[in-house]
């Protein structure tokens, strides 16, 4: 037993420090993305909007994942401590993870080894992912084998370098490991970099650069052989993206050649976002094999039948977290559309009933479903995942139309439909085509006029700020307009 | 230092045991769901076919908690152990917890308390949840608030236990708390109610039972009249569904009734698998409240402007490992198609290249998606989440189509597409509309079969072994095919 502890009080701690309001932390205040809590140091707790957005950004790479060949797998948090050793992790990385105990496995060694044994709490996911390739037998024709991963990770960062969430204890990567021949790496780092580059693009990031970090003078494992052939297909790749790419000399790991990939923030410094890390070392520690027949260019006389698979690490946007806090800062709070837990707002110029009522209809058909009102009548029929839903927000407030906008504009609502007493009739709304689409950079407002254009004819656009809508027309509208900013 | 313990052989073990080929440990084996290892007993290792399944159904759940005004949130794996003292879990669910130390949260008290404190290994969400409610100010107009959270959570099981996916260490609930006014008890439990009902009705499971737990003799907290409000509220939610229910007197838990809704299988036996439960308990312990106007029937005035909120914690699927369980024995391995992992399959009538061309081509239609060829060339638009995928694959191996057409009911595609040399000119494909839809029940394939006539029409169907289609007509059915089964 150990001494009871003193209970701390049950608030959680505001930032005492005075943040710039262009700091991810007051911005994710401002807009209800996370906050923190002195029981979890490091493990920032998610609001729904901050989850709305991570969730987003989880679905967008699993939707890349399909064309890029990745399959998404689910793995344990905990591993008995013997799995670390295998992999090196205990001998090498033991002061930045944290220990599992529990009653059965104390970590005292009373019973037999592996049921006493104690846990550690995973601070990566490729040891999941050896054992996951192994259970199962590989043809060199079923190669490259590739498992993602979206798993939280823990490391036991010190207490004083906690920031946000660009430096935490608990976070989420999107991690990927590939199993491969070879000969297969070149064409599997010029995907992942094609990878990247689609990932910069659509988020409107960059400039980015490439850097290469080559074998180490000693202590590395594996021939030198083995490295030339790596390297020399690493630079092949990174030649054929037509970028300029840097060479770090000797700054490789031990166990292979990486690529990181830096980015350069609106204040020009770099960071570190995606990495492509070569492995020749866990595929041995793990004894991970695939079948090979004679003849193929892989087969070993010395291991017939089988070879050792490479292993490639790597990450496109690399901690979740840290991926939005870059987001939130280059937006300055302002979020594309498709990625917006606040996509549109309808004002109602009165609170007749008429309206209200008709506002709430039309929220409904723009998102897509139907908020249940609780009534215990018959439940609604499934929606189902293919169907395209958006979070629309209604102000039937009191407050006049002045404040309403005004408070739509500070919560960055992306598009504010307005709808008043006339337009119940004719079953229409009203929306201001100019300054709508609280985004980044103008081409984004430009695209939604050109969209509203098309859709409404450029007749309707003739008082863009006052452009009538068909409650109808809407819903599709907005299916085209995240189709076309993602 | 601990003695260094004995490596134990890599291989992830295969039950001893016989299991029955209708055990959902077989049927997970044969159809690529999940292992296990000895490293992480009782947390099992989804494989990329089981993953997709679990993604199914919590990207199935998301969709309807828009409907049920759920939102969701992220939340830590680990927080300090007097977070625990606060919740109780540490004076009462100890033993079933496990215990989190390293650098810096060593558990011994030498430096300040919160600092040294050892962390708990979640067990369930709410506390985290309270913290969140706890975050921000709520008006009672704001209330409900209702949280929703998919985090694994851990709970130390003895290890004779331990069994499949239904018995487990580490597992996912489609977790929820609500945090309501007393007189919403009523209309939240309706609604928790009518989704379950949807959730069964869905997944073709039932026939279901409801059973209410009420006030133990003794021991409990709160006032009597506090008791029979919220039982009167939950007998009124029960009776409002117009289903039988049975009374558990006294069989509630000491802060607050309940709700378990009980599942028969196929051999009559009855499992536990939503559950719906009050709790006075927490929202006190954490000094939970909301503001309420004066006037207002929960407003006190022993304290006054603020209230205590009830919560509410309820799952619908309760642990998704098990739910997966429960599929997986009901569908005898067979899913409908809108879950499957092998929705479909085409298979070639030859290897001559225009028709193994064509196959290819066709398969990334069907799908949605072009595989990535990894020849470095310029990257894909990236998918929108909003566009449909369907996972089909091809097999243009040298067998004989006959031999291809049992491997893939073996396999248990759902839809089987076959591909000769006469479909290459008029870039068309052959499906056999009987025996397709390899799903547990006939209405599912006389389904399918009233789709197709209403797709290429009742003439095409003439020779319902043969029909042919056109390539590019099949992505929309499979679209339609998807939303019709959901």
């Amino acid at each position: 037993m150990r001494p009871s502890i003193r209970l701390r009080p049950l608030i959680n701690p505001r930032p005492k420090i005075d943040l710039p309001p262009t700091d991810h932390r007051a911005l994710g205040t401002a807009q209800e993305l996370f906050t923190s809590s002195v029981y979890s140091p490091g493990s920032p707790l998610f609001l729904p909007n901050g989850t709305h957005i991570i969730n987003k950004l989880v679905s967008f790479l699993r939707t890349q994942y399909l064309q890029y060949g990745f399959r998404e797998v689910l793995t344990p948090s905990i591993y008995k401590r013997s799995l670390w050793e295998v992999s090196g992790h205990w001998q090498n990385y033991k002061d930045d993870m944290y220990e599992v105990t529990g009653r059965g496995a104390s970590g005292d060694m009373d019973g037999e080894a592996g049921e006493d044994e104690s846990y550690g709490l995973k601070p990566m996911n490729c040891p999941g992912h050896c054992l996951l390739f192994k259970s199962q037998t590989h043809s060199y024709r079923d190669l490259p084998v590739r498992y993602a991963d979206f798993s939280p990770l823990h490391r036991n960062e010190v207490s004083g370098s906690l920031t946000g969430l660009t430096r935490v204890r608990r976070f989420h990567q999107d991690d990927g490991h590939i199993f491969c021949r070879p000969k297969q790496i070149k064409s599997e780092i010029a995907s992942a970099l094609g990878f990247v580059d689609m990932v910069m693009t659509t988020f409107g990031l960059g400039p980015y650069r490439l850097v290469l970090s080559t074998r180490p003078e000693k202590d590395f494992i594996g021939s030198i052989d083995m490295w030339d052939n790596a390297e020399s297909q690493l630079r092949e790749a990174l030649d054929s993206t037509r970028r300029e790419w840097a060479l770090n000399e000797g700054d490789g790991a031990f166990y292979g050649p990486k690529i990181d990939i830096q980015l350069q923030d609106q204040a020009g410094k770099w960071h570190q976002l995606s990495t492509i890390q070569l492995d020749m070392n866990l595929p041995r520690r793990f004894e991970l094999e695939y079948q090979v027949s004679e003849g193929e260019e892989d087969y070993n006389p010395a291991t017939p039948g089988v070879a050792t698979p490479v292993l490639i690490h790597r990450a496109i946007f690399g901690s979740l977290e840290r991926f939005l806090a870059f987001l939130i800062e280059e937006n300055g709070g302002r979020w594309p559309f498709w990625l917006s837990p606040r996509q549109g707002i309808i004002l109602t110029v009165n609170q007749d009933d008429a309206v209200v009522r008709h506002a709430k209809e039309a929220a409904a058909k723009f998102s897509g479903f139907r908020a249940l009102l609780n009534d215990g009548n018959s439940p609604p029929r499934p929606l189902s995942s293919n169907d395209s839903t958006f979070l629309v927000d209604v102000d039937t407030s009191p407050q006049t139309l002045g404040k309403k906008i005004q408070r739509a504009k500070q919560m960055k609502y992306n598009l504010i439909f307005i709808l008043g007493s006339r337009d119940v009739a004719d079953r229409s709304i009203t929306v201001d085509v100019t300054g709508q689409m609280q985004s980044k950079t103008d081409p984004d407002a430009q695209q939604f006029q050109t969209l509203m254009g098309a859709q409404v004819g450029e007749e309707a656009l003739k008082n863009p700020r006052a452009v009538k809508l068909k409650v109808d027309d809407v819903h599709p509208l907005l299916v085209e307009l995240e189709k076309r900013f993602l």
